[in-house]
């Protein structure tokens, strides 16, 4: 009954599919992810690891006793809304067989699987909160107040979770105890394809950021208003969107997306009041970001003054580019055969915590490229590959620590 | 305790509240519109009135008899989402009110009041639904395989509203004891604010339809994506719907709108892998709307292959241009001093029903000329008058009758 990547991912198959989206809704402390944050703990107290949940909702399951000086690894649960089924749990799966192997091999030292939560931001619109708040990357009163599509606020959806939100926040005890961090992650293009490789190590992680663009015009009957006497969010949204295309492929590398659109009210018969867009651009260069941004922001304005409709642009996040240690990077590259060093344009949790502790990351090929929908895909030779790649980077970086 | 329109409207002014669009959302048999059923129920035992709920989930309260000849008037109570108070809900008070009168008046005759359901086709997405099936406009089979957004079909809502689904469907018996019909309504617009009136009588409704247009693309992630090897549906129906506004605008009197766009799977990282856009199209000329329609078809293929997605359209309606009984129609004004002859864009069970019988409509004025939408309007005393009208109006034809 020994578990392998496969397994383990086969047990979690069928929790948070999503019949209408295809492939996995997995939204932090929803039931499904609740359910597979208990289905870790019960994996992790098999193995006799001490679990722990922290005030900001982050599961640890420690090997070698609680405290300072430890190796950690892990991933997330959550998904984004008809996500793929290896973004997240591949990590966390991968990280439970890689201690399987250290404690085959009698590997001493302190380590610890980290359990993220809102990794995605696909409920409460800020990625990797989890780690934001850990490491005090975000102002614990503004994420009480982060709602999510039905109101709920962070604080009462962490509350409902068993959690006090009062304790949200910066945890220097919790961040001190970790001195190295590496995450195992599914690859979301195909660099590894293309190399013809399964394991990968990351270089970088491109910066990245949310805007929420709301233009408000006024609500009137589908048939009863002439065309002439509109203020029509939707026709401003669309001219944006249209815009957001054409001012990104002008500059090589960069990806601006509008993947969420809400028209308030969203009748068929009823010109809308108020159009949401959100807007995800990323760049390896910040400054070619934010000029990207601002470029977009005036085309929002120009669209919406045309259709003589108002635009508020908010600033969800952003992170800036992110390299990972560079001596951790080849060290780890080179134990693993001279594994390709790949950059992504994906964020994760290992790149807020790049900021306080040495990080790394390893990529597992995916033989679509897909991901964030249901044809995400991980070979199951492929899985058991990165989980002892994952091994033996833990067991070296417990040798050095 | 004499009722009046406003005094009506009053008790039901808490019902179906939606404090995030504002105004109300009452779609058909949720709980708010039940609680409004019941309500109009009540009111109309209260007065003596014969209530029956027929096959179709129309409410019949019968004065004089049920039977043939009868003279009916009365509107609906399902909303669109964030609607006004007064679309649908002040022909039901105003038809209250007028049987008060014509009981006051001691005017004999067999009458009765209609309430149909789903008259919005803001949850099944096809307006008039009670009245189609009424009349044999649509066919039940298609009517019971319709779905809300919740994938619950018209014929599960059905049976959960106490009716049965198999029973659904043409209702010539019912049909034969109209002999007329008169439905007031808010105006949808400004006529009669123009003509400094109180009331006017309907001399035609434009023919409207609503199409869907569904975009399907590749679901991928927006961060590891270039922009080059996307196939966005977004983009795809962005830019339709700027399409649509540029190709409606060159058409005297044509209204086309996009108010609803649902993208899948609707996260702020994920490009889209589909999305669907619903089209209304209005023009009091039919052959008119069928090539305006057409173009914006070619406009929706063409930008589905800019951006090598697919595309499929789906006529979800189609009402031809309706003139109202010309016959009636001056009789009314003549008889409500010369009331203004006002055309609307809007569609009513007065549309579907006047193929059957010899169907009127009378409009109360709206200061704001708003609809479907918080601020639509209608002052306590053009109420009243309404209610006046409508009463003048029945009283005649019960004595032509």
């Amino acid at each position: 009954m020994t578990d392998t990547v496969a397994s383990l991912m086969a047990e979690i198959a069928d929790v948070g599919t999503d019949p209408s989206r295809g492939g996995y809704s997995r939204p932090v402390y929803s039931t499904a992810e609740l359910d597979l944050r208990s289905w870790f703990v019960e994996h992790a107290e098999r193995r006799g690891l001490d679990v722990q949940t922290d005030r900001n909702g982050i599961i640890w399951a420690w090997s070698g006793g609680v405290g300072e000086g430890a190796v950690v690894t892990g991933s997330h649960l959550d998904s984004v809304p008809g996500g793929g089924a290896y973004d997240g749990p591949l990590g966390v799966a991968s990280s439970l067989v890689a201690f399987d192997r250290l404690a085959e091999r009698g590997v001493p030292g302190r380590r610890a699987i980290a359990v993220f939560p809102e990794e995605e931001g696909s409920r409460f619109g800020l990625a990797c909160l989890g780690s934001r708040l850990l490491t005090g990357a975000i102002d614990p009163d503004r994420a009480r107040t982060l709602t999510d599509a039905d109101g709920t606020t962070f604080a009462e959806a962490t509350r409902r979770a068993g959690l006090d939100p009062a304790r949200l926040g910066p945890d220097l005890e919790t961040l001190a105890r970790i001195a190295t961090f590496v995450e195992l992650h599914v690859e979301q293009g195909l660099g590894l394809v293309d190399h013809d490789r399964p394991v990968a190590v990351a270089s970088s992680i491109l910066g990245h950021g949310r805007w929420r663009i709301g233009f408000t015009g006024e609500g009137n009957h589908a048939g009863t208003t002439l065309m002439s006497g509109r203020r029509d969010p939707m026709v401003a949204a669309a001219v944006l969107i249209s815009d957001v295309q054409r001012l990104t492929r002008r500059v090589p590398d960069a990806r601006a997306t509008v993947g969420r659109l809400v028209p308030t009210p969203g009748g068929t018969n009823v010109i809308a009041s108020h159009v949401d867009v959100w807007l995800d651009v990323r760049h390896p260069d910040d400054a070619v970001t934010r000029i990207l941004v601002a470029e977009i922001e005036a085309a929002a304005k120009a669209a919406a003054a045309e259709q003589d409709c108002t635009v508020v642009i908010t600033e969800e996040s952003f992170s800036a580019t992110v390299d990972f240690d560079p001596v951790l990077r080849d060290r780890l590259a080179d134990l693993l055969d001279d594994a390709p060093r790949l950059g992504t344009g994906a964020g994760h949790d290992a790149g807020i915590l790049k900021d306080h502790v040495s990080t790394a990351m390893l990529f597992v090929r995916n033989p679509t490229g897909v991901s964030h929908a249901p044809g995400e895909a991980v070979e199951d030779a492929d899985a058991e590959t990165g989980a002892e790649a994952l091994a033996d980077g833990l067991e070296a970086l417990l040798g050095a620590s």
